[in-house]
């Protein structure tokens, strides 16, 4: 019951926050007809840095950590992410009327983690007395970057397709596509991945992280800043958002249905991993309850910038509305699910 | 004799503060020939940010009063911005030779409210031990608020009147505006002054201040980069004020007889309606002394963003140079008039 | 012993520094052909912030100095900054086949002081136990502003030189150099190099840190940015080095070669002007090897925005490259040297 009470009570927060708040008021605006814009090039310094400072936190909580405990594990999560994204891109993004770009950027943000969630999971744990391992929080960078670039790279892939057909007919580009040619061309759209603003940002600040000392400059700039940029990026993506809602029209539902099914169908995916670890390793009931809760999670802070940057012709109408409205506050309240169930198949 | 003394320390503390520096030094640069820029882009940015700020703390401090008690009083605020900003505009604004654009933004900022004069006058009080309401500060953005739209609404009018009288000639245009056609044209503008970037950043940061919970992106990012960003505006506003210092030649005796007359005026104004509170709601002497010195204090931090970005042809050289120049430092100087007035008038 | 290990520990801080990092993540960036860019006008208003910063702080220290205490010892730190600039203007910027004006920026450079190596001196100075005057904080910016504001001069000097050389014909031009002809248009760029963005805003911050009261906005505003902004610029000068690090290859071993000699030979210019100081004022030991440790350092916080601001033509591979990657890990490694001499000529 007090479970329960507390996960409302984390939805009620998880509405109240400055993130969705400016979301919802650049949408507001916009449906107001207001000119308040942010200069592109504002827009791409909040970017820079935002990016610069997701990677940085990951580098530094891996650095950290203890390097040979968390190998395995780390696999395991970018796996989770994989997996995540690649089960999304056969069944939201291949949806009728669904734009596969903006499957692709909503699989993208629900195979990465919610930071909040996950401290949300942790904190019922600690409640309840039950233990976990202590690098669980640098597992969370695995899963995230993995699941993003995954997602980044099919939806540079499927365009690139799509354009291919449209230039040369679409059966002969399946073709193609198909035998060694396809290669090539996933080879390309890696390297251009990997040289866009976005994740080399990403990668810059991952690098940094790991094998510099970057702990003030990420202490007393990068970390104080992001909530700030943060809250007017959720502004200009409000914007955004409002001008084309209309382009969900026909397929809301699919959206809607997926935000509520696809946190548990995630969170048994990474309860599933976690319990072969279990039998495997020794790897905790708490760990295998965390790690179901990070996968069930969708990003809401570190997803939507790295996405907006790296796939600018998404909608985000579609992965942020999907995301931070429906899939976080769903995957908050299947917390107690996971607890239950690790109780029921492991005990404590 | 200890009142006078402390109001000339708040004075020279006053002409020592980095938002005069910056202005002083923004025309020493221009006056050198300086050839620093601040990108317009970036300067779109640092309005932004300052705009959301203000109505952020605006939102915060009245969501955090009693909504009960607080409604006549910032009625009453609200309805002495509108009094200000009324009387400047058929005085100053009417002047001959002034313009009447620069004169509504200078209405606008001695409508508006400084928090330091303000803070000053509640120093004073506890001094002396007198009492006030503990909602005063929520009053603020109400007086604030309301002058700032009040003004940015009439300069907008009066500029559309003007190109109406050039276009279809005086006399008809003036007949015209007397009828239901200005009803139209007034909405008309009313509805654009809402839509424009400065008002809906301003709006946009009132209403997420009311509903949501920013505090901690409030506290974290908007409030320390504030003053930078203002230090910064400054530096331009300073750079153009010199630019446009010629204009002022001839209406200079104007704005000095303004700056120095109007403090005085409106806290008397401010002072009488606090005595109709007192009598009818037995408002506190304190409070009466406070609303007195909202009414005289100028707005020298969140008005000049505000108009700078809302009224971009006005001289700042005009309504910063009054307002921070010479009616900031005789809003101080006349406190202690207040102060014994209330005294003598209703006694501590 | 215990001195070498702290010099050498302090040289694998300085490598793990995050400027350093970034400088190196930029030149990666670049190597991998990512098309990560900071738009420009984000570059220009993060020069302005820093330039702003650096001439503050100066402004400030100086302001809470003793002035009569301070001003032989000052003008005596200028003139070894200026002696430094022009030593290198007739050595490494006439080696044949360095260009001219990176020439000049690296003398800039070393010129000027690092304030990490002089706290690394006085560090080093407190554990042994020997006593300084306390106004050494007060002197780099002298040191500092003097050496970068002669460089950035005789640069834009020479280039305009080299353009009335190239328009008239060598031989004329260097006559009208040398004659009246020549002090019209050294005054010419000295008012150029005034108006400058970047000259301007570092004495904008010098004159309102020395006039005004700007600790705070200093403190919550521009120190707190400041590390992070520097950060960014640095990643912006990684990738420009990696790109024009080709311009370095036949004269590379001119730079190393400066980069190691002339930190002992500047540490020496400074120990014999401060013992020529401590025989006339009674200059204390201490202070002869912080003002060698001054002249010894070469500038990687301040200087590098400076330069990049004033003399955007001048190649980062080479003044950057030269002072933070070796000038500054041999100025650390000198410092025991200035303390044995210094034991050795004056005794403690």
């Amino acid at each position: 019951m007090d479970m329960i009470f507390g996960s409302a009570a984390t939805i009620v927060e998880q509405l109240q926050k400055p993130t969705l708040a400016f979301l919802i008021g650049g949408m507001v605006l916009a449906a107001m007809g207001s000119r308040l814009t942010v200069p592109e090039p504002v827009y791409k310094f909040l970017v820079l840095v935002l990016l610069l400072k997701v990677g940085l936190g990951a580098g530094i909580s891996v650095r950290e950590a203890d390097v040979v405990a968390l190998a395995v594990p780390a696999l395991a999560a970018a796996g989770l992410g994989i997996a995540i994204v690649l089960l999304c891109s056969r069944t939201l993004a291949r949806w009728p009327g669904v734009n596969r770009m903006d499957g692709m950027a909503t699989a993208g943000l629900f195979g990465a983690v919610s930071a909040s969630t996950l401290a949300a999971g942790m904190v019922m744990l600690d409640a309840e007395g039950i233990a976990y391992e202590g690098f669980i929080g640098a597992l969370y960078p695995f899963m995230d970057i993995a699941a993003l670039v995954t997602a980044i790279l099919m939806a540079k892939m499927s365009a690139a397709r799509a354009v291919a057909a449209h230039s040369v007919g679409g059966g002969t580009a399946t073709v193609a596509m198909g035998g060694g040619a396809g290669d090539g061309i996933v080879r390309e759209i890696l390297a251009d991945t990997l040289k866009s603003p976005a994740i080399s940002a990403l990668l810059l600040g991952l690098g940094i992280g790991l094998l510099g000392r970057p702990e003030q400059v990420y202490e007393g700039f990068y970390e104080p800043l992001f909530r700030g940029f943060l809250s007017i990026l959720m502004l200009i993506m409000g914007m955004e958002a409002w001008a084309r809602l209309g382009e969900m029209r026909k397929v809301a539902h699919a959206y809607v249905l997926y935000g509520i099914a696809a946190p548990f169908l995630h969170g048994l995916m990474g309860f599933g991993a976690g319990l072969v670890a279990h039998h495997l390793t020794g790897f905790s009931a708490g760990g295998v309850v965390l790690l179901a809760v990070m996968a069930a999670s969708s990003s809401d802070i570190s997803g939507p910038p790295t996405l907006r940057g790296a796939l600018p012709e998404a909608n985000p109408s579609a992965y942020v509305g999907t995301s931070t409205g429906i899939g976080t506050p769903v995957a908050i309240l299947s917390i107690p699910v996971w607890i239950a169930l690790a109780g029921a198949v492991i005990g404590f």
